[in-house]
């Protein structure tokens, strides 16, 4: 049956080890939960100074952005994205998204089941 | 290597038999060209009058509402969606997108790659 919900209803999970990764709200919006065959689609909120993780793994994101300013860091360079961008990020290439502006940076990541830790 | 791009600058592809589908443009931000291994992510635009055609599918379907004033019909139901919205229609579910205001409903429908067409 379909699913319908309000991304603001989600509950996120905060990530903050106030290093790494600071600031970082994940909210699943279809996932395991809802039994998705094949994929999960997240929504991530970054703070004002936050960041997600430099860090790299064998899945795949498929991304687009939502709102305010952000930066791609990757091997080699970075890269500022703005509300209407999308990025691809290989397996196995390293990836942070970093907020660049004082308002929320906001996009959705998807990932196949394997790279979704619930 | 990680791929950024602007979703406006992706050329549509545009649907419209003038009854089943209507006025309804998609655009594959991330998907088998860009070698993506297991799903694809694609932006639909439906302008004011317009509609995706009443249909299943054995594939599912995970979507975000961007843009504009939709609503989504079902076997026995429909239910009214707008920006911040999220849906998951499980494989083999009915379904139709109808742009239900006077500005472009605009949304993203991820696939299985068995399920994107080009």
């Amino acid at each position: 049956m379909i699913h319908i919900g309000r991304s603001q209803d989600i509950q996120p999970r905060l990530y903050d080890d106030g290093e790494n990764v600071r600031s970082s709200e994940k909210r699943i919006l279809v996932g395991p939960k809802e039994d998705a065959p094949n994929f999960s689609m997240r929504k991530f909120t970054i703070g004002s100074g936050g960041c997600s993780p430099y860090h790299t793994h064998p899945w795949e994101h498929e991304i687009y952005f939502l709102a305010g300013r952000g930066e791609i860091r990757y091997a080699g360079g970075s890269r500022p994205v703005e509300p209407g961008d999308y990025a691809f990020v290989p397996p196995n290439d390293e990836h942070q998204f970093v907020n660049a502006g004082n308002d929320d940076f906001e996009f959705l990541c998807m990932v196949p089941l394997e790279g979704e830790d619930g």
